[in-house]
């Protein structure tokens, strides 16, 4: 780690705006760190994309947040993590966390019975890496992926507390009830926008696991090992943040304003597709 | 038109999948026509993002089609056609059509109360392209948009009939029904695979307009007026359809088998992002 600037801003990096409520969680649980936060909402979403798309993509954003010399790059999206993680962290040289990990290592620790769920989009569905990581920390659990294909539409539609949202989380869920899970992995970063929902449907005795919450602990378990927590003083409204953007910046900030309540004083556009070797 | 060759096959290009059943057309009203179709699945879709954005990808894909030495360009996106058609056309030196004219022009000529609606994506309804081309051909017409975001989400999910996409229908079609209007165009590719359900909500006294329908006519119409119509024999099952995609070809050989029956013969894939000046 020799050569990182502890001051140096962590990147964080999404198909679009999902991946706010991680850098939110980030922002609450380390108020001292600078966040250089790109979403790619001009080719959002990456749920339905193959592993080579989403790998292409996710290394055009790496490089791009190295210009922006960010100490570690947080993969907030789900999907990316699944699916691009593994290589992209072999060709740069910094340390870099996704949010299947976390969320799996909680899953693979707070079960009781051994049954998890995991609601995810069909690419992270498919690649099967939160039952991978799963079973790496506890061999003895079954783990039922469901993939939710309409829960973001939903979400960005605003009805997060809507008949037809329960109607349609009914039909997705019915079959993680039906095994009797005791956990469930909220495994896309727009989920936990309808956790009560969720978590009304699936009743008290099934654990919600926000990977959000857990990869924002784990990352600050990584920088204090690596002693790359930031020391400096911030002032707080300066450049703290920094947004960047595929398609238009003021669409977003909107959006970005409702999740994130403040502290989103800009956001620029970039053409991510010139990020190329 | 000098120096085109009335055997060189027309370009069709889309955002993704939908745009088929704008090929769809072409092919039944004009089986003896070569089609390269590209559909921008690595990117999909378009109906959420800028008028910036939806240019490039455009622009990108027009100069892809223009190395398969096509004789006209269609562009099978309503979002394409409303945002970026007309600057394209500018560019490159070839005829273009889109979907929006066509379904307009049927739109303001079966109109008989002078109310139309127009359902389509948040894109192609804040780029007012339907009621400004209505207008200028009926302008006594009054022209209600009305974006259903949701749509192409649930006829991905294949939810044709069911319940929750009736109850969707009937929130955002309510307020069409309320100002009486006489005729709906289907402003998205997606939007005809629900046509019965539209149909039912909105009942006998609607005529629903097909844009991709009343493309591939106005296309034919502009093939036989440049004298630009395929006069050689065909050998079905050779080369006559290919189809290019940005993202995985075997999923969307798969996917688009189900709307064309016939002639998905090979997809290939291609990087978009290099198609550059």
């Amino acid at each position: 780690m020799d050569g990182i600037r502890k001051n140096a801003p962590i990147g964080v990096f999404d198909s679009g705006v999902g991946g706010l409520t991680v850098a939110r969680e980030i922002m609450r649980q380390l108020p001292n760190e600078r966040i250089v936060y790109f979403g790619d909402t001009a080719r959002v979403p990456y749920g339905n994309k193959s592993k080579d798309t989403v790998t292409r993509y996710s290394r055009q954003i790496a490089r791009f947040l190295l210009t922006k010399e960010v100490k570690t790059i947080v993969v907030a999206c789900n999907t990316a993590s699944a699916y691009a993680l593994d290589e992209i962290e072999k060709e740069i040289h910094l340390p870099m966390i996704g949010v299947v990990k976390p969320g799996a290592k909680v899953a693979a620790e707070v079960t009781k019975n051994g049954k998890i769920g995991v609601i995810a989009t069909q690419a992270t569905i498919d690649s099967n890496s939160y039952s991978d990581y799963i079973k790496q920390k506890n061999p003895q659990a079954t783990v039922l992926g469901k993939a939710c294909p309409l829960f973001v539409p939903l979400v960005e539609e605003g009805l997060l507390e809507d008949p037809v949202t329960d109607e349609i989380a009914m039909r997705y869920l019915s079959e993680l009830i039906d095994v009797g899970i005791d956990t469930l992995i909220l495994g896309c970063t727009h989920y936990p926008l309808i956790r009560k929902t969720i978590g009304r449907i699936m009743g008290d005795g099934v654990t919600l696991v926000n990977p959000a919450y857990e990869t924002a602990r784990a990352l600050k378990r990584q920088l204090e090992e690596r002693n790359l927590l930031n020391e400096e003083k911030i002032d707080l409204g300066t450049n703290q943040y920094q947004f960047f953007v595929s398609d238009d910046a003021d669409k977003f900030k909107n959006f970005a304003n409702s999740i994130i309540r403040y502290g989103i004083l800009s956001a620029k556009t970039i053409n991510i597709e010139e990020q190329n070797e």
